[in-house]
């Protein structure tokens, strides 16, 4: 099963460091750590193989692959050899890299990504193509009432308007050359209901949004333990720094406003009520490619004794963004395979803010992934010829 | 169903927690933050009621339970206002207190425990009594043969020996008065194979062992958070600084090492293998009633890059553990009211070293937990008169 | 030396913390910790004695003292037995409260304050009063032309505008009635040339601004490490989340940018350059009087080996600013004493943002406080007669 | 002025840092944070020069210095290119490191280790030769008669018992040959009578004792900050977490125990009491040449309210000791070129246990220094041929 994973933003930080690992993983030159997929649990025939994956993506910048993983290997992402090690393999993927459209109406650059879509996917005869927003965060975008409808949607896009954002506009496109969408960032992506119609009609999987990495990961574990404990949370409060490409962006109040407003979800949905406190995101340039976050949580016990809590995560979100990328390319091509459509809720394991997600639970998510994964797997093997 | 709830070191911090707790609940004074069993997943008909606890317990010191009371109101675990307003209520269970009985022989002593155990079911009427252990941690103790064998050890405790340790004397008395017993230490108590052929021999379940109630709760969440997302644990090293009699008694090293034993398992029946680091657990007098414990992981991700996380839990154990032993007498005598006998691998949710525990992480304890209360409730419920 | 000390925010935290430890330490119902004057390196001859010492203020609310007591004890910051003990001294301190006068023009209302400081100096038979400002912290003032030159202010005052902000109408009133005057927050205060002048015309010694009490405190002690390591802080962040009406008058953004400001400067002077990052002020009430500040360091050593340092401060505000203020009005009424007058440049050692303070470096301050009380010492003991 | 610094364990980490840094420096290849004395405040004439410095060594292992370099880079202690450009210049420095002398009695290791050292002397025409030992931490060393007396120990040493612990054999040898000496290391060094004698004897400066890179380095100025706030620390527990050499010697107790001991000196001393709370050093493997530390202090403030700060340290021992180790050979040169005999007292800036220290506050240690180095630039400059 020949798959495309086709990455928005592939001159990224996230998008290199996938782009490096996949041929890593591919050539036997790493393992699987960190990769969902390969668990014992979740491992099966459903799945394409690494080996299956044919990388491509479209950027705005032009700077070379093997700059961006030397960049990354400096800033100890990446081991330094395996840039070196895989140096032919990362310019067969950067032929197959495009600059993102500009210019024109938006209906012009959804038909110059769809030609690129296709071209791609024929070029390398692709059984299917799965399209991933791995861009920056954007602002939260400005309400349409063309996102409302798709007709009227399709009308818009030949006029002069800004009518969907990037992250839109490429879910549109997507759908528009039958292919999956998959949102890692907070980005409107998918979710406009003239896109769900979209995707209905073409009886395409979507999956999103924003990548749970960091801090949003470990209070999808730790907010249901003081659940589940009955706990009184009397505040929570969260600070992240962050340097990168993803600190610049959040620097603008709107994309930061976006990016908290994701984060702070999973208290309220998971505790039943919202404790005191509020989530920061603040750019530090020089913690490069890591992130540091600290936590403070008070909670009462019994007969209301005050306690407290806190911690501090520092991750690396690349390498903790790529091998979910990996992993969502694979399960949305495997959803795809086997005829599922729509939101795929069952993804919300990988997301902050996943699209019809029935818990913020960790442990929940987790649950509905491997049972979803199982029937993938079920289905597939009865799809097989006998 | 009048239940006793009978507590071996019933004036120590956590039992009169427990006892104050428990008055209050029934005196409408205090809310239900932090017992379990008051969930609305949990809640329900199998379980007695708060108002059909009688509390009563046995202690070698004598210092009446106001005082106590009021000490921990002074060192901030309880509001001082609740001692003043269930001054009655104290002095009633101060009466049902009984000196822990010293001298003579094991078989002596065990007759004496017996004695004052089925006194207090019939003086109160109760339908049934639950023992439950909160004395401080024993040293681990000392292996004789007798442990292996129910008639030997008959035989044994009439001798001049020292054969059981005091927790395991008491789940003997227990048994043998037909309660069933809950071990809330890392202390022998029920697990030795003679008394679980009494256990057996009497019909009756028991539960245990080591209340979870700070780091390694914390730990039974993050290390199947790392585990789920396929994060290579690369060391987790913890301190716990403590003071009050926990700490004093946890200075003695082979205490020490009996509770560290009990808090590492969770990693590696968690995560499938042992990172590097150790549990240290240091007595801070200072730090009275409460606890600070802090913990370091840290850990590879995708191309090994090397991350870290840190957390401090700035608990009151106390405060944590007085409404999990009322959640446990509630829920081991609802399984004993349906019949239920040996160990009741369900209750491994509020256990650092649960029972039998088919699992170490704190969200597949929860659904056995929640399963078998479901359970309860059913047949509880197929019990009642139609 | 019978020393009058006026607190403006006479029934805020601080104050009330400030008054009952003063009246506590006079009844010899405490020890003096956290009072600096009471180090041998500092006590002495020069500083009016705690029993010396007659309180009184202005407030713009009316809550009695007590009652500010009980909430502080409540609260954990105060021992609940001292309000008690000390129920009729605080019942004196009470009666010499005045309501913080409202209304007409800023000249009435500096005429009302004087009325006030001279009675009370008059009712009391005070050998001096000083002037102390523990109010909340105001937005950062409009600039105004008066400012800059006393006649224009004088006149200026009499009119419709509001001139000054109150901090600086007090210090206004304060040097008109022959007080020196602290600012103990980071309002404006005495930090205009019509005050410098109006302080020089009468021979006044003043002090501020902003007391050094937690993040800004250890910072102070951290920085010049670096500095004395030849250590690169490529940054430094910092949150403190603060509950109490701090954290609320901090929640306006003007009052928020004035804080901030005080507490970056010490790292621009100690270290020579500005590192990257910032320092956030979030207000979650649930913390009430408490406070707790995570910074978070990165630096660069030798060869450009990166490393980190993060620390958590978790303190009581008004615990911490009490005995400063008790401090702050003993050193500068001694100061008055032998006839210092202008800036204390040598009590930088208690201010975040210290009047012509020409270190930053707690270390530093404390060699100049030092010196600067045994000259005191030195000078008071010539001026007694022999 | 032509320098020598001999490195005792010059195949360590700590060694080959200070040795690539050194030639680094030289070549002007980076620059000098870290080094304490290139500040402002101390730089002078009396140093030399890093281009002045001649690097040799004795170790007991044989692992060429390139390996080592490319090891240390490959754990991120050092930037890889540095190690490739500095090739030759490294070569140079293998050829001058020889074996450390092993077999016969001391008498004749000591024999052998004044040849290599006056060789290497005399092939370089150095003006003098600094001996410095940076190996790893010795077990407390047993006492013997033999250590209180010189004319006692000379004779010992020729006998068939081990009399000196190594770092103490080096130190007598270092003397014997006219070397000023130099422990960074907790070892027993030149601490010992006959040794002292011995210095006196030949007109040498030595000093000591164990380099000052972390928590400690941070609690000598949080202990004073303390101090000087006159609050009262309860209890200060710490615990680091350390892999490395250091910290495989220091998994044995003995040697664990020296080590702690010295860093808990500075609370005593520093506070006038010694609060509750251990330090505890654990290995780590996983950790490598960076070390992880956590310190939890605990304090009351005014009229007793309880409060806590919390520290970690995450810091690369080697980054931190190397450009010390090149200060203390600098300044020990400094001092012996202009006749300084003794332990130099005024060098405790940069010790955990600093010999004759008169206070363990970083900031007055500072004081120290500075003035001592004034010194040293004023007495060079009067020998200067006018």
């Amino acid at each position: 099963m020949r798959t495309g994973v086709w990455l928005m933003g592939a001159r990224g930080s996230v998008a290199t460091t996938s782009i490096v690992g996949a041929l890593a993983l591919r050539a036997g030159l790493t393992g699987p750590t960190g990769c969902v997929t390969e668990l014992p649990e979740l491992r099966g025939p459903a799945l394409p193989a690494f080996t299956d994956l044919v990388l491509g993506g479209h950027d705005v910048v032009a700077t070379p692959l093997t700059k961006r993983a030397e960049a990354l290997a400096e800033a100890g992402v990446l081991p330094g050899r395996l840039a070196d090690a895989l140096a032919a393999e990362l310019a067969a993927v950067e032929e197959a890299l495009r600059p993102a459209p500009t210019g024109g109406t938006q209906a012009d650059r959804v038909a110059a990504v769809v030609r690129d879509l296709t071209d791609f996917r024929e070029r390398h005869r692709l059984d299917r193509l799965v399209v991933l927003n791995v861009c920056a965060t954007e602002p939260i975008a400005a309400p349409h009432p063309a996102h409302a409808d798709l007709d009227a949607l399709r009308a818009a896009l030949s006029g002069p308007d800004e009518v969907l954002p990037p992250s839109s506009l490429y879910a549109y496109a997507a759908f528009t050359a039958g292919c999956p969408y998959v949102d890692f960032t907070p980005s409107t992506g998918a979710r406009l209901p003239a896109l769900a119609a979209l995707a209905d009609e073409r009886g395409l999987p979507y999956a999103g949004n924003d990548g749970k990495t960091g801090e949003t990961l470990v209070k999808s574990v730790l907010a249901p333990m003081f659940a589940m404990r009955h706990l009184a949370v009397r505040s929570w409060s969260g600070v992240n720094l962050l340097g990168g490409g993803d600190g610049a962006t959040l620097a603008d109040p709107a994309a930061n406003a976006a990016k908290v407003a994701s984060k702070q979800r999973v208290l309220g949905e998971t505790l039943g009520y919202v404790p005191q406190g509020d989530t920061r995101i603040d750019q530090v340039e020089e913690l490069g490619d890591f992130k540091t976050a600290w936590d403070l949580v008070t909670f009462a016990g019994f007969l209301g004794t005050r306690m407290r809590m806190e911690f501090t995560w520092h991750g690396c979100d690349s390498a903790l963004a790529a091998p979910l990328v990996l992993d969502l390319a694979r399960l949305t091509a495997a959803a795809h395979a086997v005829g599922r459509r729509g939101p795929l809720a069952q993804l919300a394991f990988f997301f902050k803010d996943g699209l019809d997600a029935p818990t913020h639970s960790l442990a929940e998510q987790w649950t509905l992934l491997r049972d979803f994964v199982a029937e993938l797997h079920r289905e597939a093997a009865d799809e097989q010829p006998r």
